[in-house]
């Protein structure tokens, strides 16, 4: 059989469009696809990822079904009446007194501008100087100024088809196929309201009251508290410095016991396989692959929360050792990217949550989800009843700034820019680290992307400790001498999945993103200090 | 006992800070409350309805407790030990590690502008031609420019507390109690992301699956999508012209029966009580002062979802008599509109849900809701789980435009300007329904807000109908006719809360709020041609 024979319908309609683009779609091949696609531009324009598509996509197998893991909740979500009337509004000559979307004359936004870099002078005083004011106009489509305005940007989030954005249509499915490019054919994306409210409407996706999700063993104390009122409960899986360990995910699986647990065994894992927070562990590709194994041989999906992943830097060689230096382009830069859980997903059982939250800026809660399309389908139902699209506003600047600006390759060289300074960062805490840690107490590995810094202290050598006191007190009392000595560290307790016992070891989780290079150093020293009290050591 | 005995702690500091300022709070009063407050300005810089409160609101009483009503997820959620943590932010020289906020170099963003209308010059060629540009500066509270800067748009929805936000803390409040100044004391506001959102987050504060919820019985099709999945179920409640009656309401909770239903008595009334989505009925006073006393007598939870409160028009006389003029100033404005329910609230047994949607952009996907201090703090918890803060670049443009360019007289002065739009709009339509429509089948009430005219079809009289055919079939046949005809006008049964059985009369919506006026007499003459075909009229 043909590969175009397993395509359907739509399928064919998209390699129509699309033709015979050469595969794998690279940036410099982005503008000749685009030139093939017909950006929608209407008020209702649906916009769909295939038509960013390639021909050998297609070819691809699809991914797997998986009907037996859609909650209650979302398998009873409907496409809406309404919303199915929404296709009348191709006939031509046809007026419609149907939808509630007020006259643009109502909206009091005539342009909506932006100061920004002109690659690849980054600098925020660069770019205050001789920055780039890139401005928005609310009829730009009309009057053949742009592919967006105004207007859109007004109206996209409402319109009630959350599948339509300005973003998604130009950047997003773009970037997936040339970072990611996963191996299935049917997988899609989906704008998100940020990574916080798509991991929300993940959980509701899958899960019912009651079950368990797997989660590293130290999480995200956020998406552990998403999970937790949803009536979850948390399965952890052990780390080690490459964070997510498969035998131990394996060992989870293989021993579960429904009826000792009171719940089905579970098959959503939860990672953040880039610079884990709050252990600021990185999996390499092999790790990566043998956690696939396991998810494949559980028949598991993987949630990759993946906002660190553009924050993977260069390696540490120590305080004394030369630098490497930068990626020479942004080729070289991707190739170094260690492959992400979606390029490795043949079943489709990966969803795949991004983030532009420490790319770009937290403010825009705007990040997209890619996912099978069954996924994708359901996820876009719920959007549809909870955050719709992100902030129009949000989007008509990014998409200025994104597709209209830079392009991809000025945004890659952006995201080198960001790779360098948080490399530069995380050098100046491990350098301070070395130089005033106690390590007769305290130990650590280097982090390879994120933007934190996990610390182990050797808390049963505390007096508190050999006192008979409890773990709980001594995390405490060090947590309340630092902040006493002068600096906010967080306890890792904070962060474990398993609060019914005690744990193990114990870590402090430092922050490397915000503080400038003084600052971080005095605050090691700070701590360093306050562990030579603590631990009464000279 | 003196009023300032009552009050606890928290209010004590804020009468400190807003002194004695006279009651009620107006427009003009503003300026010199606000100069009585200090606005936060950090990064996590915590702001809360309180600041804003007069004296006098401390000495009512404050809203009933409703643990009773609080859901198993809502009730399970709790404060993150993270966010506990950054109260030592405080702390004078403390350096923090804490946070995963990245730092501000990394946010490509220098500057935000808008141009927006001057007051009271709102047409779009004016402000095309003449219009103001407002721009936020990156650092503009660092240079004393303006009390909010591009880097709190960037930065505000992550910071983990969405009870933070740039707009909250100078308009929303301030006009919460110009417009309502809700009867009890420890009413609070929290910024949403856009109603639909919190609609989604209200029904999960309060319900289980299994509940019922009440509704009018013609609903806001959304609202009602959002419903069922949840497991929820609508006991829908009968109306008339004035929507929601509220003998009805007061039969369907009387003669609850538990078994029957299998499930307890519903104690959330959703309810859009001006221009309502799909009847375009409007309560007035004296029919919301009714249905607040049956919400008493039963002790349920009022969810007003109240987009359209400001596109409440002048009154309709008839075609060829005179238009009432428009309101002379804000004061007139203000009087003219119909009480909320907010208003009336002694008990704070009301959630009120805020939109910018109709009156500024529904693009902008920010709004806010107003509830007693009990409910917004489960909200915010829920909020810090999902949809955090709305987008803060929505945020800094609306403040920009809002507050720093409008403030509020002229903000009112833009939404007199919509009032007259929409009546115009609204007028159009009418003057088209009394010449094109045939009135021995179809029949209206002139809506006296929002977007939306309600045709009720005497579907009986149909060929069809006579000839045996359901009430599907003959509302099917019409609304297909009329698209064949040129016209797209929603089938009222979308919008039914009851799908279980045939209704007894038959209605299409159609909205006044986005065709031009012509096109509006033209679909509207195109349905009537429709209805003299189908129904076999001369």
């Amino acid at each position: 059989m043909s590969p175009h024979a397993a395509q359907d319908a739509a399928a064919r309609d998209v390699a129509d469009i699309t033709g015979e683009m050469p595969e794998p779609l690279t940036v410099a091949g982005v503008p000749a696809r685009r030139a093939k696609t017909m950006l929608p531009t209407g008020i209702a324009a649906s916009c769909h990822s295939d038509m960013f598509k390639s021909l050998a996509c297609y070819s691809r197998p699809k991914a797997h079904r998986w009907d037996k893991y859609i909650s209650v909740e979302s398998k009873s979500r409907k496409a809406s009446s309404l919303k199915q009337a929404a296709h009348y509004l191709d006939n031509p000559g046809l007026i419609s007194l149907g939808g509630g979307l007020p006259s643009a004359e109502y909206f009091p936004f005539d342009e909506i501008s932006i100061k920004v870099p002109v690659a690849p002078n980054f600098s925020e005083q660069e770019t205050r100087e001789s920055g780039q004011v890139l401005t928005a106009g609310k009829y730009d489509i009309r009057e053949g100024k742009s592919e967006y305005g105004v207007f859109q940007g007004l109206t996209m989030t409402m319109i009630g088809r959350p599948a339509n954005s300005i973003l998604r249509s130009v950047e997003i499915a773009f970037f997936s196929t040339i970072v990611h490019n996963p191996p299935y054919s049917d997988w899609q994306c989906s704008l998100t309201a940020g990574s916080t409210a798509s991991w929300d409407m993940v959980l509701r996706l899958f899960c019912n009251r009651g079950d368990y999700i797997l989660t590293e063993e130290y999480s995200f104390a956020s998406a552990m508290e998403t999970a937790l009122p949803q009536g979850l409960r948390l399965a952890p899986v052990k780390m080690d410095e490459q964070g997510l360990l498969p035998s131990s995910l394996d060992e989870v699986l293989s021993n579960w016991d429904v009826s000792a647990r009171g719940a089905r065994k579970p098959f959503v894992l939860y990672t953040v396989p880039s610079g884990q927070n709050p252990t600021g562990a990185t999996q390499d590709a092999s790790r990566r692959k043998e956690v696939y194994k396991v998810a494949q041989k559980h028949d598991i999906i993987i949630v990759e929360d993946e906002p660190y992943y553009f924050l993977q830097m260069q390696p540490y060689k120590g305080a004394n050792a030369p630098q490497d230096p930068p990626p020479a382009d942004y080729n070289e830069f991707l190739k170094a990217l260690i492959p992400s859980f979606l390029s490795l997903d043949v079943d489709g059982r990966v969803v795949r949550l991004e983030s532009f939250s420490k790319v770009l800026s937290p403010g825009s809660r705007t990040g997209w989800l890619v996912a099978s399309e069954q996924i994708v389908e359901r996820f876009l139902r719920n959007a549809e009843t909870s955050t719709q699209n992100p902030s129009g506003m949000s989007q008509i600047i990014l998409f200025k700034l994104l597709d209209e600006a830079w392009g991809h390759e000025k945004y890659l060289q952006w995201l080198i820019h960001i790779r360098m300074g948080y490399t530069s960062r995380r050098n100046v805490m491990l350098e301070a680290c070395e130089k005033f840690l106690p390590t007769s107490v305290a130990s650590w590995h280097p982090p390879a992307a994120g933007m934190f810094h996990w610390i182990k202290v050797d808390w049963r050598k505390h007096p508190l400790a050999r006192a008979g006191k409890s773990y709980d007190c001594v995390e405490e009392t060090i947590f309340k001498a630092a902040v006493d000595e002068g600096v906010l560290i967080c306890r890792g307790t904070w962060f474990a999945a398993d609060t019914s016992k005690e744990p193990t070891d114990m870590f402090f989780r430092a922050t490397f993103a915000a503080a400038p290079a003084d600052k971080i150093q005095q605050a090691i020293k700070r701590f360093g200090d306050t562990l030579r009290a603590q631990f009464e050591l000279k």
